[in-house]
């Protein structure tokens, strides 16, 4: 029997097994419609200028700034130039040509004069010959002309490596006719929880009971598949297997060996403590598992093993616990693979006086009142799966602390 | 003409618009595996009390606490109860019946003897007939003893209305038998992007030049289409419908009829200025639409209608103007009707002096240095779409501020 060991030399032992799938990873070329939230493989550099062309900002008239040095002046209106107006145009000195946002500035032009500088406001099917617009505002050579490559040159980044693609990255790609984009996979989880005692509500393949209970007296609906399944995805990777065992050997080494050929990481849940079931342990020790105590409560029992060079994390079965392990071992890991924020841990002033067990790092579950301080919810048992749902944060309290008091500061872990 | 309106008067516009569409809403019925993210339509009580049954909280021996009042004591092992175990048990007085974590406490036992306080730890496969166990601690009733009941009561509610649902509510009403979920439609969202010069570069169909612009001079890529589609996505809201229109009036109508139809509330980009070929002003002013000038930098022109019923949002079309636009005024309206959290606004020093244009509320794009503080990214024009693909918040400059000092404090918003 080793030592119990604490919540950061459990969190160390995890990280050193997940870290390596983090940093490498393979990657696969998406469209760009498929991308967003996934994570760039590679810096995207662009293939064209941006603007692709030189094009006007406003609504208004492409002139020659010296035609409008002195204000009024009377223009011929020579031609129009719609937005997607695809022949390039000159401009005859002397004359305006009518144009409007985002369309090509004519050869010749230097300024755009905005038309509510003009007396001319044409509308859509308007004839323009022999219209004469008049000016009543000179303009700088370039204003509200934007030069091709003023927002970005070719050959220039649009996004960095590593990046989550996000809307504006989506627009920046698309602007410069990026199709599609090397994006790192995501992460595959894959999730087997444990129990002879285990029956599935979600199927609809459980018999009930009169009183809504499962048939089988002593049995219980798994929680912990669907919750690991929400928390994989909550963090930002995928679940690529989802299997329910009971406590047999041979079912579970089956369901373990096919997860873990499909999967980059393993969790599971139950079967790691001292009972005389524990079927995760028994299979995981021949593959060199670590099975050991942390200090902490919920989630004491706790393993990790490699299987076939993919990481098993093996957290205990109440659901409270399996909730917790993720939450405190798996979630920010999982998070940086896909490019998001850690999830917060922060401070904030308990409500009331809360009671702790010394020896062990507790994760109270707790949630936030309107004043911004936290109050505890329900009991600190282990198998409180409903009180759970009404918690907002888990508040950590240190081994050492006993008791703490209305407004002192605790560390909080945001659900 | 009407006077500009501010940034908060058509926010309010927007928000009347929107928010009878956040409040009612039809509901649907989904499987607890497809309702991860999905907002609670009404209260979930339970049918069942939880723990649905006495049970052990530890591996060891289920006994009478009076017959461990006096320690040690051996006590005759007169059975086994795993996890699982179907069938009632009846514990006979002054015997040890071993028991597993969550199996059924036989009628008879009061306590349970955690394995750690015995001299027996018996493996899976050993006969325990004739086994005796000495146990060296007494404990009080009920100990280690969850009773039925003690998470939450048959009939109590399991998870309030209006609640996303994360893992930990899935977590309790699988634990509670809860097959199926009411759950809040997703608002689904119509996207028209407008524009004669836009040409997708996602589907591939556009024909490219030897340098990789498009083959038609003057034509440019649509980038509002996947900015709207994913900003939609991100906010928690479905893309109903997205279609890209020219500047046709009769295609255009065709196109918002079809998303009109499709969709609880339709958003367009570009065709609202005072150009020519406005096609979404002069569609939507038939409708009654409102078409504005907003006090604001990017996102001067903007328009809302209501066009048989479903409420159609317009804003300008170039990038930045499109993304800002989304950002400022339907950005958290969304989020708040798929129940997550408002997205950040918060206050920030600047990095650097900023100046800025009096007469219109600027939202310049920044990015958050190392220190905490932010500076602004590129220029504050508005088809700066690669350089917004740099920032990671809207620098929000009120109306009346020329310039801005380093170390001045500025209100923020997080892309």
């Amino acid at each position: 029997m080793t030592p119990p060991r604490t919540v950061e030399e459990h969190a160390e032992t995890i990280a050193r097994l997940v870290e390596p799938l983090l940093a490498g990873g393979t990657t696969e070329r998406l469209p760009l419609a498929e991308a967003a939230g996934r994570v760039t493989a590679a810096a995207v550099r662009s293939d064209v200028d941006l603007p692709l062309f030189r094009n006007s900002q406003m609504d208004g008239y492409a002139v020659r700034s010296s035609d409008i040095r002195n204000v009024p002046v009377a223009l011929e209106v020579s031609g129009d130039i719609p937005a997607g107006h695809t022949v390039p145009v000159i401009l005859t000195p002397g004359t305006a040509l009518r144009i409007m946002t985002g369309a090509p500035v004519p050869s010749g032009a230097d300024t755009i004069v905005p038309v509510e500088d003009t007396d001319l406001v044409l509308g859509r099917d308007d004839d323009l010959r022999g219209a004469v617009v008049t000016i009543g505002r000179s303009r700088r050579p370039g204003e509200f002309v934007r030069e091709r490559g003023s927002d970005l040159r070719r050959g220039d980044v649009l996004v960095e490596a590593g990046v989550r693609l996000a809307a504006r990255h989506l627009a920046a790609l698309a602007a410069a006719g990026v199709e599609a984009v090397e994006v790192r996979q995501l992460l595959r989880v894959g999730i087997l929880t444990t129990g002879a005692e285990l029956v599935s509500a979600e199927k609809g393949s459980a018999e009930r009971g009169t009183d809504g209970t499962p048939a089988g007296f002593g049995q219980v609906f798994d929680a912990n598949g669907i919750a690991l399944a929400a928390l994989v995805e909550e963090s930002g990777a995928v679940v690529s297997v989802r299997t329910a065992t009971s406590d047999d050997h041979d079912e579970f080494e089956r369901a373990l060996m096919d997860a873990v050929g499909a999967s980059d990481l393993v969790v599971t849940s139950g079967g790691i403590s001292k009972g005389a079931y524990e079927v995760v342990r028994e299979v995981l020790q021949p593959h060199g598992a670590e099975v050991v105590t942390v200090a902490m409560q919920p989630g004491g029992p706790q393993a990790t093993a490699v299987v076939a060079g993919v990481p098993v994390l093996s957290f205990p079965g109440n659901p409270v616990s399996t909730q917790v392990s993720f939450t405190v071992f798996l979630r920010d890991l999982l998070r940086a693979s896909a490019g998001l924020a850690a999830a917060g841990v922060e401070t904030a002033q308990l409500a009331a006086e809360l009671r702790s067990v010394v020896g062990k790092r507790q994760f109270l579950r707790g949630r936030r009142l309107p004043d911004g301080t936290v109050e505890q919810v329900a009991g600190p048992s282990s198998h409180l799966v409903a009180a759970m749902a009404r918690a907002d944060v888990l508040i950590d309290v240190p081994a050492e602390t006993e008791t703490l008091a209305a407004g002192d500061d605790v560390t909080v872990w945001t659900l």
